[in-house]
């Protein structure tokens, strides 16, 4: 058996292990009874230490070492090279980092959940500072050049860095801060309160469905289902789950957020069949079966239908009778026109989840740069909330009340993700990047985006994005589709001309 | 660190991966979408290959052999004798053999279902044939001394034999064929219109739900979900799950089919939390997460419930309110009695599923003596339908028109179970004779009972058989708590008190 035949066999048993591990998430946090919580977690732990030991087993070094000298497509250099490259990595975190900082994981989750719950900073303390003392060391491990965040956000956003977010972080500024001094001067205010009307749950369901279909969700290969926070997970192409949640007095959280998740589907749901069972559907020094590049580029699927799309005029002119459809009574005196401003509303907030389209990245960006501070040591644990609170009334202009409503409201830092934040800021620049090129490249996708149409914006992005998987970084991707790497320009021109015409004063 | 840590060490993360082997069987047959059938063929034999290398491992037999040398307490003695008897098994069974039969068994069933939905036996001849010849290899490799059908039964329920069977078979038919006989002269029938009125399955699940937590289901570490083919499956004993079915035109099929899984349900969740990841709760030369000591036991809970508890007159008597009440008008004209003798109607029939609790023996012991005549080549594959329909003359008095109602109704044989189906009817008289024990040793027992009060006779379960998991052989099991290994007098003894009153003529 040639040497990559090998390398396959291998690596398919290792996503295998890991799509158990999907399932088992999946499983705890959709269907799983109460008193599971604690075998369930026996049970991860030892599927991913199973899944690592096979990663870095002999037999794979082996056969990958074979396999680097034989004669291969392009496709498969690609893959033999990730691989080594993933398998380089992972060898130069030790044991007992890995171990430590899976252990610490689950009392920092715990000590931030208590903190949150009674907005005291001092209870949550501790634990992240140890937990930061980790990422610093994983940082080293992992080695970088000019700042530690650099090993960090490589880990969710290959070649990212820090002073490459910095330069883009002062774009973006350099376009938001103005349009939202427009937006707050012009006066303008949607009437949003039919939002707020009751919508049964049933019916959100059928409507979430139907927009998920919509937009090209295979409902035979995935299936919606209802979780505390929203996610998508894939089991193979094949196997592509959503969630959502439901909140009976207020319809966007549910629409809004299938559509999101949804987009997140359409790519895992997209990628090409060869590859499944491969390192180009395998997140190898993650330990994660995914098949998108990255998790800016994941991102930038869902924010793509979500929001460039989903919270279109065009898509609601089309589509707004088949919404009112599912709610004729709650949405009788509303039309396509009235739901569209209701759904771009624009004004600053303290929770990122909450947040709208224009605000949403000055909340990543006071994250992002604070933890760079925490990272490299000019920010101390102690000093962070007044840090945050400073960041939030300079950009967003608001007091924070509590730190509950401040520095404790992601769960990010206690579980350890350290470096991720800045993958849904990258997220929505890359999403305006596809969406003009698309446009660009093919004038009919733009004639049908304006008749609420989207199959050939799919298809594009189906062609240039999805089938891919993990073929490709994501600047090369990028590059491949759209000519150039990331840039903020497409999405700041975006903003402007959606928000500048809502907002006229 | 000990030996017998290091041993409980090893087969915890074994359990774990068969326990997420129990999880992604349960999704694919609750949740899964139809395109993801394939992928997920690939995750389950990835799981169980990798789990039977790690119990075929260096590092399992080294500590075991260490473990045998140390000092342990009783119960660690016999977990360790299991294991070590297990994996001696194991290694008797060649690899390409278990390969084979693996690769054969999907063939089969297809095959099977393609035979059964035309009621042609030639579709599934070769297939059968291919398949007895890999189970009498099996029979070989395990090894027997008299029948090569010791050897195949032995995994289902460890120390039954073909001779053990033969006898226990006479006797059964010696009770039951002049039981049916009297029935059938009696003349009686009782009035069953009316559980074939309109159920709807919203409320046939709340009842379902009802009495299953009445005889002590804990959802909290359970949950009740539809599948094709009702059954109960754990992933500890802190996640036991259970499904069934809705017929909404006949109640008695999510009712008593839901007893019958809780029945299994309750002896999952019963087991001593000390025995969890350990070999106590797991069955090792089956490779699967169990904590039941062998198929006739589990089923001997099941039965339990479902008719010597669920289809008692007292059980009625007390609960027939509370049942009214989830379909007030379908059985507004109906009493407990009247009930109680729909729920018991005898009647011989094709089908085993369907079968009455006294003609259901027959149809199980006509299926273990053509098994063991396949396997001791003393009958044909050819000449199987012919043997199949003298015996379901003889036994059941009926013609069987096709063979979908006759030799290929069941899937067993299809996957490769020969061997298993003495554990229903093994099931059934273990069954009486646990009820027979406990109302002799505590009669607190009885008398509950007779006010439909389940909950003492779950607490003697619970000491005599589900604390104690898979620690004790079912013999011994049974002679600890009752006195007595395997017999059939409790058994017969109950059918001819609750049917011969039944049907006084």
């Amino acid at each position: 058996m040639r040497g990559i035949e090998r390398v396959r066999g291998r690596v398919g048993e290792i996503n295998d292990l890991l799509c158990a591990v999907n399932l088992l998430t999946w499983d705890a946090r959709t269907q799983m009874p109460p008193g599971a919580a604690a075998a369930r977690g026996k049970q991860l732990a030892t599927l991913s230490k199973v899944a690592r030991e096979r990663l870095l087993s002999r037999e794979l070094l082996g056969a990958l070492q074979e396999a680097r000298a034989e004669d291969v497509t392009p496709a498969e250099a690609d893959e033999l090279d990730q691989l080594t490259g993933a398998l380089e990595l992972l060898e130069r975190l030790p044991d007992g980092l890995i171990e430590a900082l899976a252990e610490h994981r689950s009392v920092a989750q715990a000590a931030w959940e208590r903190a949150r719950a009674d907005a005291d900073m001092s209870a949550f303390a501790p634990a992240l500072e140890r937990m930061l003392e980790l990422q610093q060391r994983m940082a080293q491990a992992i080695g970088y050049d000019d700042h530690p965040y650099d090993a960090l956000v490589g880990l969710y956003e290959p070649g990212m860095t820090a002073a490459r977010l910095q330069e883009l972080f002062g774009a973006l500024r350099g376009g938001i801060l103005p349009l939202l001094e427009g937006i707050r001067a012009s006066g303008v205010v949607a009437d949003r309160r039919f939002l707020q009307r009751h919508y049964p749950e049933g019916a959100q369901r059928d409507a979430a469905l139907h927009f998920a279909k919509l937009i090209g969700y295979d409902l035979g290969r995935g299936r919606l289902d209802v979780s505390a926070h929203p996610f998508e997970i894939s089991f193979t192409r094949d196997d592509v789950r959503i969630t959502t949640r439901f909140r009976r007095d207020f319809l966007p959280m549910s629409l809004f957020g299938t559509l999101h998740e949804a987009g997140h589907a359409l790519y895992e749901q997209g990628v090409d069949p060869a590859y499944v069972r491969t390192a180009l559907t395998t997140d190898v020094p993650g330990l994660y079966a995914v098949a998108g590049t990255s998790y800016g580029t994941h991102e930038s699927q869902s924010r793509l239908w979500e929001n460039l799309v989903g919270r279109s005029r065009p898509f609601w002119r089309a589509h707004f009778g088949a919404l009112r459809s599912f709610f004729p009574e709650q949405l009788a005196d509303v039309d396509a026109e009235g739901f569209y401003r209701a759904v771009n509303h624009v004004e600053p907030s303290l929770i990122r989840v909450e947040a709208d389209e224009v605000t949403y990245n000055l909340h990543i960006m006071l994250r992002v740069e604070i933890e760079m501070a925490l990272l490299d040591g000019s920010l101390s644990v102690r000093e962070l909330p007044a840090a945050w609170n400073d960041a939030v009334g300079a950009t967003l202009g608001l007091d924070v009340p509590d730190d509950a409503q401040g520095c404790l409201q992601d769960i990010h830092w206690s579980t350890g993700l350290f470096g991720s934040f800045p993958t849904y800021t990258i997220g929505n620049v890359m999403s305006a990047q596809w969406l003009e090129a698309a446009r660009a490249q093919d004038p009919a996708i733009a004639a049908a985006l304006e008749r609420g149409e989207t199959e050939p914006l799919r298809a594009w992005l189906q062609e240039n994005v999805y089938r891919h998987g993990r073929r490709f970084a994501p600047d090369a991707l990028l590059e491949r589709a759209t000519g150039r790497g990331l840039t903020p320009e497409p999405y700041l021109a975006y903003l402007d001309g959606k928000y500048g015409e809502l907002y006229r004063s």
